[in-house]
């Protein structure tokens, strides 16, 4: 999107399904996603905020569901996700010592849309994720602003930038320059198209741990040794327009596990590996009497989804490392951009 | 403590196990808690932090868990405790719209107090968990600041107040004044006395359902509908220097349960009800190299402390509600102390 | 039922909620409940068979969840009901050691009824629970036989004996004679009149602990020392014509903990405490295409729910305790009626 | 081992970490694997027993930890295993309407063993998994008989089969011929030399998904459609004799699922995906006194035992596959050998 050169143009394709429009979690209707960038010399961070959709979130609120694949990490919201299976704000992600002021920047924009916040409506629950900047970004300096936070959710598009964009500015993954990815696939199901979108936060992964389409590049790329620990996180986003319930939607997440687990991760101890996942086929409102009507697949027809989800995790990643740019940061840290190596990739033609 | 007349000074006593000095959470050597409150008209609010022990928390880490009751609340820092079975920071609580700023606080105080964070040993873990107090407090007009933070952990001590003090100041429970409460109880195991100490952070339960020591005083106090919800949450920290684990520690803490299932709550919708406990048998230090020897107890051996845990949970939220002054906040709403009614309780004379 | 003396017949009445006809998990329509017992010198054991409705349970599957709250034991089938949120058999409990014999016998009447099982169909997920009965019981004799499962299942019914039937002939709880009990509780939400019916296999619980509608009768009837731990565990199945989702029911049943708490116990270490619960209000066919539609309440609405577990818990209990005849089993040990005792509880007047 | 020829044997190597002796979950010492095999015509499946250690093991209990991936299955023992994080009977794999039965052959075994159980020592949890060999084996038709899981546990031993070998006889897997595989592998720490064992009844996966050491192998096997759903199911077993906690290994066993992954799955609905760890390093006695004192290596070293997981799960499951002969069993159905097809596989050459 935006003109940026992804994994396909290189002729690179992850799995066998079909991609949406944008090949982008904005694929799923109503889906929008702002960046505010904070880059200049040591200060290599930023804020991506993910709109669900483009109506009041709090009154009209979305099922959703989240997994935690290794909790080294803090993100808020996820103890409500998991009790009530709803979202009710948009999804911030930022660096990890700036989750709290995300959190209070998020509340104070709930708060001014909703003036029954507080009054008549009890507290929000705000959703913010983090990874660990610190490489390339000076983490003790707290750039991050309420500012920041607003100025991410008034940019939010169905275009955006990936790779060293917004909360993606300072993130490194697989030793090379990381960030913001996203892809999406679709299939059919009862007659009907439906959409799986995935936006990451890539920070994680060593070097020579890195899968390209199941090609070892990483060993290529490193002659660095065992013993060096996985640094840093991921956090995935999973959209869709799938009719499911929360518990359905809890199963299809964590099948991003397996998009991750093919870009060669093992999911190292030093992670925060953090799944959330929404669908827009329904509104939950805030205020009702009777019934709620929620419309599912059978269990039965999960497969195409969790299937969708591997495979749109794991070109998310890799169009993370392919259109982040090669970038210099705190004390003079270089993170190089995968786009360099990525003809080394083989393939294999049948 | 500090004066405040008690649950068993009016001659109601919970249980059958014997309590600890104070009868306090800080009766387990090396706790101590402080305040800092926010009283004034429509502002009821404040902030409580519990330092598990006196030394650097993050250079050297106490085994813990954490555990949702019912999860209609937003606090950070569980994911990661459930992860790694470790604190590493202060637990701070506040009213529920402050938790971000609460936690940008703890985080500065954090890094003031370690060099090496964001640099040589990545990132850190704050805990935060809130209440809900708007019915007192005018929570929109966010008046916790950072330095209400900082106050609070300065003022911490093993002797504190309990009631409408710190975060508790702003808290209704079972439609009285509610708060900060506190209390603990004694063992031996192996020839040796543990301690199992409790502090709530009390803010639920309807009028009507209060038991005081099995005693139905809300159904004399209240004329209310069943139909009612449950407003408010409750947040239950759990001390111990009983040597456990961390899958030990979260089954002690779950028996609080019980306790509050006492008290008359039975843990409505709208809830927050979140535990978490640390051991301070034993330290665990940021930085090492080789095997840690962790002592733990058989879990054959766990009764007591679960019957410990239930006890101390049960009268720390009564010696909330006694010890708490009726209070006057925002817009005039008004919560009436216990302490009016206490004398109505009856109690089993054998 | 079948015209034994239970709780309310004591003039003792359990919380403030309206109870259904029978006061019985059987008062969830389409629920019966069969009992195949074995007494005999040291052979006090048996079978308890519940259906959940009265056409093919694999065919027309009902939502489900389960809980545990102290996994000191060994149920078959949850793992699935976790996963799908469904339950296809009906739900067998049995002592503790035959539980292996009781799934097989399970496993092989779904195979008869459903030919399509092995087939076209895949696999079945056999629900079965255990307590241990090995006060009363010589369960090293391994007493119970596939056909004693095949019993039970026949003699489904709604009314049904509580105390010493069934699963329950050789059960003790509070150090008296323990086993099956059941009640229920309605209430109104949406203009309709909803149930939720328990029942108990109570196994659980020291002496001392006691409580009868609050009242400490456990301290009366015991000079035993604490340090004796609690033996043994409680089966908690929960019944509803509600309409919710798996995850909603899941929320539900958990209050069982509630009703458990109040009647003494503190959910000791060595005790297997588990809790499945299924919705009535809708059939999930084996076989379908498209989308299904789930009713549900709106999780604001809940509170009803959450008590009534609570209350039909705790009476159910009760009911088992006070319905038991006193009984000597194995080596001529003998557990006591509550019966003899039950009038020593005094109840609050007001 | 015996002789068969296994995936290095081919010329292709998973990972970069060393192999212990024999590649197997044997070992780790004192681990020994045996098999009962029932394969007549339509009678093709059979019992496969892990025995931890070859002293009593209800008497000299090990750490252990177990989690679900996908829950469409019955395995028995979880629920206890979870609690308290505890093996106490080795682990018997058959398939899955014989879960009944084998429990029932464990216990009694169990019970020969340690006259303490049902007397002075309460219950024992046995640990059976199981998965769905319908395609080809009359399931129906319940083959496995109790003394089937006697003589597999007696047949135990360092050396055994891999492929269509006890459980393993029915299975398959990828649309090839399944079963038992095993692998493992070695790292460093602390100047000690560990290993982590993995035993794997494979059972699962479509076949156009199969990749072989990244190689999509099963594209060029398959002309299936996409929506051919994954049937079957995976156990895996992980032996070490690193010093971890429960809590320590449940996150070591998790990191398999990334081995899974790279063999091709997507964890479809209709899996029951298992996995069970034990630690060798310790024993817990049934009867002690006092405190425990566990040895555990630091959360940060962990990700060598993360990694050696992800290895050895990927080769077992590529060995189950390379080691089965291609069976024809109920109804002429007929699953073909990997090895047919081995030499397809194109290696990376560097």
């Amino acid at each position: 999107m935006n003109g940026q050169k992804r994994l396909r143009d290189y002729g690179i394709k992850i799995g066998r399904m079909k991609t949406g429009k944008r090949n982008a979690i904005t694929d799923v209707a109503g889906v929008t996603v702002g960046h505010c960038t904070l880059s200049n010399g040591d200060m290599q961070t930023g804020v991506t905020a993910v709109l669900p959709h483009q109506d009041n979130i709090f009154q009209e609120k979305l099922i959703a569901a989240s997994h935690v694949f290794n909790g080294f990490g803090k993100s808020m919201g996820l103890v409500q996700i998991n009790e009530l299976g709803i979202l009710e704000t948009p999804i911030i992600l930022t660096n990890t010592l700036s989750i709290g002021i995300a959190a209070d920047a998020l509340i104070k924009y709930m708060l001014r849309n909703n003036q029954d916040i507080g009054r008549s409506s009890g507290t929000v629950n705000p959703v913010v994720c983090e990874c660990n900047d610190m490489m390339l970004n000076d983490i003790r300096a707290s750039y991050v602003r309420s500012e920041h936070v607003f100025s991410a959710i008034e940019n939010a598009s169905t275009d955006f930038y990936e790779g060293g964009a917004g909360a993606g500015t300072g993130m490194v993954s697989y030793g090379l320059k990381g960030g913001i990815g996203t892809a999406s696939r679709c299939f059919t199901l009862y007659n009907q198209t439906y959409t799986i979108g995935v936006l990451v936060l890539a920070n994680f992964g060593k070097q020579e741990d890195l899968l390209v389409n199941g090609y070892p590049l990483g060993r290529e790329l490193s002659a660095k040794e065992l013993d060096e620990s996985e640094k840093g996180s991921v956090i995935i986003l999973v959209a869709s327009d799938l009719p499911v319930t929360s518990r359905q939607l809890n199963r299809i997440i964590k099948r991003s596990a397996v998009g991750l687990s093919r870009t060669g991760s093992f999911i190292g101890n030093g992670s925060g590996d953090i799944v959330i996942g929404f669908s827009a086929a329904q509104r939950i409102p805030q205020q009702m009497t009777g019934l709620v009507s929620v419309k599912a697949i059978h269990d039965n027809d999960m497969d195409h989804a969790f299937h969708a989800a591997a495979e749109a995790t794991e070109e998310a990643v890799l169009n993370a490392l392919v259109t982040a740019e090669t970038t210099v940061g705190r004390d003079g840290y270089r993170a190089e951009s995968l786009r360099e190596y990525i003809d080394w990739v083989k393939i294999f033609d049948f």
